[in-house]
């Protein structure tokens, strides 16, 4: 398909599915070679992206913007520095002067990994200049901010791609393989979540983010500035996409399904202020010992989507525990799951015994594993920190539909202040809404489905 | 202790935790050495403990009652036959034959094992007869029948056994053991269910119990004649107590914690129907292929308890899959998962890694597992079926508190009645009764302490 065939065959079928607004940026006649890139947030999570973005030929990384310069400026001229970039512009003078770099530096994508509460306000604003946002995940803050990027998006027929990273987990695009190929059947319940012992990261010692101590806020550094404070006054599931946004690609959410409704529990907190009175640099005197932590050691989400599934969310950041996402994909042929990485399926395994999974994610492995191992390895996070960034770069390239879009992204995060609702209501049920406002009945899936991105 | 100071102990830690009423058998000077037994239901569920009460000196099985006469009667008749026991007598005139049994025949206690509609009912009965109540476990009708057994046990100041197996099941006594020894912490997160591809139990081919088939109901033989009506017109966790049961002994359920409300949804329902259409005996024309099953493949339940823990049970009875009772058990020094085995705890495990938990599980034998092993073996269900039956037999003998009682089975099967309520209302909150009225608050954990039972 040349160029012009395939602005015609996009806007066809993007007419067809009942979507009246193109994206502003399809129209455009300019083939883009170099994408140009901006950062806001350059923090941990923006060098990473940075990095990965030097790797790129197809990229041109034009500005960021950041106020940290005590930690994030000196480790993030060190990139530049290493990878020979000089042209970079840098926005450094406080909190909004991203708004001078959206607004001075042309550029077609912003890429955001701020901390949580400037996502979508950064990137409602991005929107309004015309400018593609890849949005770093999170949940958001409240239920508004997920219709206003919805709307910001619609407005100004401009995309957003919804960074979840885990979408591309090298097991969990076999897993997904394999549910588009049937081998589970029909899928019926799905488990997900971030089961991750954040107190190292949560903590630290004010000077390294990876520092021991039990300093946070304006005593600590990284993210023990920004994330402990969620910690501190919100209950709920603070961080859903990296378990919702898997199982959402297979389930067709968005895309002729969609969440109906979430009821969330959590037990009582004891993990941070535990931590706190047995670290060495901390101890029952330590001032922070004083604080009584809002965010419930474990939370559970369960959620029930149109087409009757039900999905079941963990969220666990507070306790000693290996790292877990704790998938469980399972249908009316067999499941999968994640921990203790075991697979049954009717038919092929032996008789109601689990398998190890390894043997079935190999022969599964994904397209895109088998075409991009080799540029995945070293991206960060097993490989799928490459996939992400290549999907939002070569969909801007190409003039693509995002595979995960601004409403899987409203979807997501908004899990959380509707979990948050359902927890301080003892886990009453709360109603998600729907941000495709009706689109979900006629958008096809996307995700997964080519072979480049 | 003698009999005499063992009585007035007992008695008096009774009147201390507030128990006025004290069970009239814990008054007789009679000492009982050996227990005249009755069974209501010898199918295969009472003949695992018929024979099981053979092996036992301290027994006398006096008499049973059971309608079937086709397929459970030869069956017993030969298990009696084999252990040489001529004078046990039959009451298998109908449905209400055991009312006559329990009406002439003098016992201690009556063991329930019908079909799940008839166990409260039958218990009432026997316990207005002064016949302490051993009852299988299910889940309960409705809420009033769960009230009915307390007020009918306290009323006759006369006990009933929880008769949950699993609770004796010997990894979750290690696991039992380590949570009492302190070496998870604080509990804050439990998890089990009931996950156990039934769809050659749910159906057969009406002569054999496992005979392969899709018939059910009046066409069918054993489980499938009474069990999977339930499936047909019921939705929610319609089997609680193997998840429940163990846990709640971890958390101290009804003995200084409670259960308060919970919150059940249910997927769709698929695996019956597919089961019937795609077996040699079904397919799509036979009768069974129009049936509209209204059990949820996967019902997950939240529970919510006084003491700030979560617990999620799953049901999941319907779809292939290897058979798992899911448990995870999680404090705030560490968890293990039943699925794939894996524990960690802080401090001893290598940091954030799992270690297969058999080393542990090994070195946490639960007292009653060294000593009893030998008897243990072969006696159904991995050796705990004799744990249960040992703690009722040896319970009666000394006048004891039972470890699991009235009040843990009815607060157990109201599971099944509530969640019911919930998925109805599509997942909405539902309070769980305090079937003990108070008593939790004093009453003091008895399970797994001592040596004997």
């Amino acid at each position: 398909m040349n160029n012009m065939n395939r602005r015609k065959f996009i806007q066809q079928t993007a007419l067809a599915a009942g979507v009246l607004a193109v994206p502003h940026w399809l129209h455009s006649e300019e083939k883009i070679n170099k994408v140009k890139v901006g950062l806001i947030g350059v923090g941990m999570r923006g060098q990473v992206h940075l990095a990965n973005l030097f790797k790129r030929n197809d990229v041109d990384v034009v500005a960021f913007a950041d106020p940290d310069q005590t930690y994030a400026l000196p480790r993030v001229r060190k990139i530049l520095e290493k990878n020979g970039k000089k042209g970079v512009l840098e926005f450094i003078q406080g909190d909004y002067d991203y708004q001078k770099m959206i607004e001075t530096v042309p550029m077609d994508v912003v890429i955001i990994s701020t901390p949580w509460e400037w996502h979508i306000p950064q990137g409602v604003e991005a929107l309004n200049r015309k400018i593609v946002v890849g949005m770093e995940v999170s949940g958001g803050m409240n239920l508004k901010e997920c219709w206003d990027i919805v709307n910001a998006s619609e407005k100004n027929n401009t995309p957003v791609f919804a960074m979840e990273n885990v979408c591309y987990r090298r097991d969990v695009m076999s897993i997904f393989n394999m549910v588009k190929k049937g081998m589970f059947g029909e899928l019926l319940h799905l488990q997900g979540g971030y089961q991750h012992d954040l107190r190292g990261v949560k903590f630290n010692d004010g000077k390294d983010a990876y520092g021991d101590g039990v300093e946070f806020g304006d005593k600590g550094i990284s993210e023990s500035k920004w994330r402990t404070p969620h910690s501190l006054n919100r209950n709920g599931e603070l961080y859903p996409t990296h378990g919702l946004g898997p199982v959402g690609t297979m389930i067709d959410l968005n895309r002729g399904n969609r969440l109906l409704r979430l009821s969330s529990v959590a037990t009582k907190a004891r993990g941070l202020h535990n931590y706190i009175i047995h670290h060495p640099k901390g101890g029952k005197d330590h001032p922070n010992a004083k604080i009584s932590w809002k965010l419930g050691d474990v939370v559970t989400t369960s959620i029930q989507t149109e087409n009757g599934e039900t999905i079941i969310l963990s969220h666990d950041t507070n306790l000693p525990r290996p790292y877990s996402l704790a998938f469980r994909v399972q249908g009316t042929q067999g499941l999968w799951m994640n921990d203790g990485n075991q697979i049954y399926l009717e038919g092929i395994s032996p008789e109601e015994r689990w398998e190890p999974s390894k043997k079935y994610l190999d022969e599964h492995d994904h397209p895109l594993w088998k075409k991009y191992e080799a540029e995945a390895q070293g991206s960060g996070h097993g490989g799928m920190d490459f996939y992400v960034l290549n999907a939002l770069i070569e969909c801007v390239k190409r003039k693509a539909e995002f595979p995960l879009d601004v409403y899987d992204l409203a979807t997501w995060y908004a899990i959380t202040p509707l979990s948050e609702k359902s927890v301080e209501k003892k886990g009453a049920l709360v109603e998600i809404p729907d941000f495709t406002r009706g689109k979900w009945k006629t958008k096809k899936p996307i995700f997964g489905v080519g072979e480049e991105y």
